[in-house]
């Protein structure tokens, strides 16, 4: 009996450290007002956590093509719809530098394609973060003036990341 | 800030009592040699799970159409393919009560709907369990002579069941 690592332990590690990493973030943003941005609805769970986690900021969730659970749906003002290479520069023009959290599980399957969109996309994302603000990432970010956080109780090392403006 | 429990803690919860309940059952059932049933493949991860922690037994998978994973994809042979309505007393005429261990998760979204399938499922998986195999399932299940055991440390009430005949 092998006790490899399974898909099913690696995604399980996945998802409880984006919980972990999404609350301590909320928490350490509580007081900040700017809007927080979900990038990728995907099924829309952790966009219903953050839903009912955060009270008194506007979440917008970026997205090419709906799909989420009918629970977990955002009304079409907070929908910004379209691919994120498009949509976020044109979030800079809109919001300007006012987020106060950021998240992002963008990665598919394969390692490497994540890893180049990763660094495609961060300095899209970099210039929306408030003073202050967090940024939480299921891939490494390739950010240039962010700094990355120890990560919280709870989370397993290169599953979930943590970065501060 | 409302800590109602979200789809994510919801979903989390069913992912770890997946895994312990069939870590459970895979150690319990591990001096028998009779197959084991994988009854919806789905993305594979739990497929993936049974394959790495099980040797010696072989894994068939009922599914109505394959979309897994690439590394989680069972070999034509191993693969039963159709409507459970039909594959399931299919493999009763195939494989007789000769199961190890059998695990379903064939449930969608809809609580109700899952237990309507639940009832009409439960009399055609029973009769391919063999003596002292578990069944491992995310909804409650409906059978006349399997026992319902507690279950084992680490999973949550409610989000999976564990059967022995």
């Amino acid at each position: 009996m092998s006790q490899d690592i399974s898909r099913l332990d690696l995604f399980i590690d996945r998802m409880v450290s984006q919980r972990a990493s999404l609350d301590f973030a909320i928490t350490q943003t509580a007081d900040m007002t700017g809007p927080i941005f979900e990038l990728g609805l995907g099924n829309g769970r952790t966009y219903h956590h953050m839903r009912q986690r955060i009270s008194g900021r506007d979440i917008f969730v970026f997205e090419r093509a709906v799909a989420s659970h009918p629970d977990s749906t955002p009304a079409d003002e907070m929908l910004i719809l379209g691919d994120v290479r498009e949509t976020l520069p044109a979030s800079v023009e809109r919001f300007g530098p006012t987020a106060s959290l950021i998240h992002a599980d963008l990665g598919g399957h394969n390692r490497e394609k994540n890893d180049v969109f990763a660094r495609f996309v961060s300095p899209l994302i970099e210039p929306l973060l408030a003073e202050g603000g967090l940024m939480v990432s299921s891939d490494r970010m390739y950010f240039e003036t962010l700094t990355e956080l120890p990560l919280p109780e709870g989370v397993v090392e290169g599953r979930c990341f943590i970065y501060r403006r």
